[in-house]
């Protein structure tokens, strides 16, 4: 049997998940849960995840939804324990504790720039822009992340992590307003080297591509028509 | 040595952590870092939190924040691996994903509130009052948690966890509408059960009563001064 995997790929925790199965080779099945025909407000996907967000994964008896969680689990169940660079790194209680302090950081800074970008409400079509009084949070977001990257070739230790799986869709949702990437060297050569996975494309770049399109459609369309705003 | 335990009273998540070290009875100092005076933002203290924010431990050689990974550093350093009823439960895959999904929820239904009560920065003087487009969701909140705990003594498993004092101060936040918790009557009992824990009135409720003044204060100072809204 199987993983079922609920997701949309233009859903950054989505691309967490669906990055975390594809890099441990985890057998899965892709159901798209379209969230532009509201899909996820379906009884047939409000029965998987009665929150409504994706993504959500089936697991034998256990249906799991937060894609932290997901990616958590996914890799304490799946993840060989004599491996030895592990994407949940687990061998010291410092280590751990240091690990979570940078998981939770990231929900603040990911948090920070949808606050900014103002699309919480996206995939409903109520996008009308970025707040541009919160420029200056979501630049420090991004100064933060730069810091945290300056000479390191990944979020934490030496090798792969969840982590960096979960700062690379919290920076990516800057790139709908055509962030200058050289602005930030660290950033820009640490992503460069994880476009180097062979899943990034499928997995991150396209969703990342077409939700910038999609954003651009919806703040126009709100600008030509006052009454969306 | 004891942990250096930097917090203000007012603050939900130093609440957090406040409760853990009383529970696990882990010596420690109390180091009030005063948010009204700024002194979060003083060297003194972001040298220990670059973030700026409470709360913050030093214990030996680690210094961490983030409140939620501090709580579950004490639980994995200092809670007895023998102890049958875990703050920090750790007995099968499938029940710490479960765990984890409610901590990750318990975060987004935080941020839900704070935004309703748009409170960020409340303790900058700021706050004008709550976003009264905001109310269903906040609303909502209270409604998904009532469910959560409905039957129920504890919101995880049969015994107190670290889940029960991230949703109470998630909750607590609505108290600075005069919410009335008779329509919510699983979290009012809940509530009712939870003040009998000794540390409850100093660590929680006397914190949260505070809150609600300042909150009400600030509102009151920004209706009489449209400038501030």
């Amino acid at each position: 049997m199987v993983i079922e995997f609920y997701y949309h790929p233009l859903s950054p925790p989505s691309q967490v998940v669906w990055m975390v199965l594809k890099e441990l080779n985890i057998p899965h099945k892709e159901n798209l849960v379209d969230l532009l025909s509201e899909d996820n407000n379906k009884e047939a996907y409000t029965a998987i995840n009665k929150y409504k967000v994706v993504p959500a994964i089936i697991d034998g008896d256990l249906t799991l939804s937060e894609s932290r969680a997901i990616a958590m689990y996914l890799c304490v169940k799946y993840e060989p324990k004599d491996k030895a660079e592990r994407l949940y790194p687990c061998s010291g209680v410092a280590e751990i504790a240091n690990f979570n302090r940078l998981v939770f950081r990231d929900i603040d800074n990911y948090q920070t720039l949808l606050k900014y970008l103002n699309g919480d409400e996206i995939f409903v079509g109520t996008a009308s822009g970025p707040k541009e009084n919160l420029l200056p949070k979501a630049i420090a977001v991004l100064e933060e992340v730069e810091k945290l990257l300056s000479g390191k070739q990944y979020v934490f230790g030496n090798h792969l992590t969840l982590l960096d799986f979960f700062v690379l869709t919290t920076v990516s949702c800057m790139e709908v307003i055509d962030t200058d990437w050289k602005k930030y060297p660290a950033i820009a050569k640490w992503k460069s080297d994880l476009m180097k996975l062979p899943y990034f494309e499928e997995c991150h770049a396209k969703g990342v591509k077409e939700f910038v399109e999609l954003y651009k459609e919806y703040c126009a369309k709100s600008a030509s028509n006052p009454e969306r705003k």
